[in-house]
């Protein structure tokens, strides 16, 4: 018998057959005699298509209004999913995430939660009813309605479970878990049975797919044990948690790959101090996220940097930037690089294992592939290189730290 | 300079162009310095799609999260008009019933209206906003959403006006006004410029097809001014309020029909007290509205006694009571007419004018037309006869009033 919250994204609850496939998974965890929390997003279709009756209104609608509007699509699962327990015979009451208690702050479309009254939740869980919260949205201390953002409803399962004290939080996904490479590109991949937030975490690129980041930090910040497993299958997925002693027997919990990445280098830039901090400066003013940086060794008094960004947001560089670049930086020439992608080597084993970077060098070299950038972190090592050798190298690097089979 | 309550119907809202119109016409009337509060319902075909949703979860989906459901498509419309006033450059915002202050009984899709706590309009309108309120639905002083049933937007925009004390509550919809007589039955049949709320609730039937009796009766007690008028032509309507005394000049306001009767006739009843009481019991029981009574004088200790109910409610009479009505009530014989109408003649005039009855039914017998049931009001005389003679009396009856043409 435990406290729990159940989290089903919108494919999960995408049609009245796979909400009454819901609905069952949840009486039959309520049968056993746990105390039931259920987050569920909206039905996947609508919130695009409530956003398209938004653009044939106006071109350019309020945040708050946006959220008025959408805040209806898991308002409606709540209810559908409700009713499929109640004709299961299953005692179930639904809230919105603000008759949940869920407080934000008023920056409408990504709201940050500020607290959780669950007196309205702990109170119908003592009548042994199944709570199903709407995901994604809460109400400002003003009443009025907001929503969280990409992955929102993630964030409201770990936000509950933390208010809650659960003692777990089950994201439903349209994946068995977290694997120890893309399975789609490592035929032998892995599911891993738990990694800690921090492998997660630097995961993101892998992880992205299965759970945002914001979500992962919140569950580590508020020690809430996470499980990522399939709404399709019954089987158990992955537990995402503090970091253990065992753990560490583990060099490596998996290989990722990103393939949004583009990198941009600029050639001959004066080495002066100062000339690195304007050219982030320029894009920090565009609200450019950098990944990674690397700057060689000066010659002649000039030196070459090169930066990666998200694919996206080259056009801004390119448009906006390109030529403030040349004259305030200082840069003789951009040299603009999408055929490059990045691949991740992760585990917290690597700070007692030494040897692992020289390993991965080792084994891309002996397959011919040739490494662009590199950026460490105690438990990362990042490798940039060309896009086409990238799915090679992440079956190298898996096979390479026996990631495969069981 | 007026403080203006407005609701817009379903279909007035019904596609983001008819959204576009509707903002347009409200942002018209603030533009003239009135301070506007504006109801709106559900897109059309929006409830019938959640209901349909439903349908598929569960056979008997609980009343609270049907109007937990169901109240998402008024929220979606307020979003939207909001978003098109904003896009029109009119300061509008969005509130639920609940945002709206609307407080109501616990009765699930009927509820009633119980209090409403304006502060937050009030607020909005100081800030020279628009406000635009979800119709249909409020919240219980235990946080739950709550829908108020049929003809459910007009009670929240009646109500509405009641508590702002607006100057003037206008019901926009398809129909032009309330008519002298239905325009497709009498091709001469006139607009009314104003009428009464007891005319307006006689000619419920009539009226039902603009507003249902129960918002009339509101808007009665409060003493709120209505109009109804049309969303699609920019022309005066129809103003329902109190009676004046002008309004005594005209004789009659119009004339109904009703083809949705059926007569029930008991033959041969023991013409003894408590027969009738007996039967009217069992009917309401079975919650079925009586609309006419007639029984005729009593011949040899017998009597036959007549009434009508809407059609819907035969089969309950015909499946679940007609053995108990022969024998608990004592009826020979029972007869079951569908191919009736109930045709009125309306107006408070009739107080200060005498012979209308007369030149009614002298008008009815001039055409040959017999009149099978009789009843009367103060200021309504009702008449059930054959329903292939409806459309004709009521050609004639307006004819005979002088009802047509400017």
């Amino acid at each position: 018998m435990a406290r729990m919250v159940q989290k089903y994204g919108g494919t999960s609850v995408g049609s009245p057959e796979r909400i009454l496939n819901v609905a069952r998974r949840i009486k039959s965890c309520h049968d056993d005699g746990n105390e039931m929390v259920v987050v569920v997003s909206a039905m996947s279709g609508i919130t695009d298509q409530l956003l398209g009756l938004a653009a044939q209104v106006t071109e350019n609608p309020s945040e708050r209004e946006i959220d008025m509007l959408l805040a209806t699509g898991e308002q409606q699962s709540v209810a559908l999913t409700a009713m499929a327990l109640h004709g299961l015979g299953c005692p179930a009451i639904s809230f919105t995430g603000a008759q949940a208690g869920i407080e934000t702050d008023g920056v409408h479309s990504k709201a940050r939660i500020r607290n959780i009254t669950p007196d309205r939740i702990e109170k119908s869980l003592k009548d042994r009813q199944v709570v199903i919260v709407a995901g994604f949205q809460g109400r400002t201390n003003e009443d009025n309605i907001t929503t969280l953002g990409r992955g929102g409803s993630d964030l409201t399962a770990v936000a509950l479970a933390a208010a809650l004290k659960a003692d777990l939080c089950q994201i439903y996904t349209d994946v068995e878990g977290v694997y120890t490479a893309d399975p789609r590109i490592v035929p032998d991949a892995r599911k891993v049975d738990s990694i800690s937030f921090d492998e997660m975490l630097e995961l993101a690129s892998m992880g992205a797919k299965v759970m945002q980041s914001r979500s992962i930090e919140f569950a580590k910040k508020f020690g809430v044990v996470l499980e990522v497993r399939s709404s399709l299958k019954d089987v158990p997925g992955t537990i995402i948690k503090e970091e253990t002693e065992d753990m560490e027997d583990v060099v490596i919990r998996g290989v990722s790959v990103d393939k949004n990445e583009a990198k941009v280098t600029l050639l001959r830039l004066p080495d002066e101090p100062g000339r690195a901090a304007a050219l982030f400066n320029l894009l920090s003013e565009q609200a450019i996220n950098v990944d990674m940086i690397i700057q060689n060794v000066s010659e002649n008094g000039l030196a070459n940097l090169s930066f990666t960004v998200p694919q996206v947001e080259l056009g801004k560089i390119r448009n906006r930037l390109a030529k403030r670049i040349r004259e305030e930086v200082g840069a003789e020439e951009m040299l603009f690089d999408q055929e490059i992608a990045k691949v991740s080597v992760v585990g917290i084993g690597m700070r007692s294992h030494s040897g692992v970077a020289a390993s991965t060098f080792k084994a891309l070299a002996d397959a011919g592939i040739n490494i662009e950038m590199i950026s460490t972190s105690e438990i990362k090592i990042s490798l940039v290189l060309r896009l086409k050798d990238a799915d090679e190298a992440v079956r190298i690097l898996h096979a390479n730290f026996n990631l495969g089979g069981q």
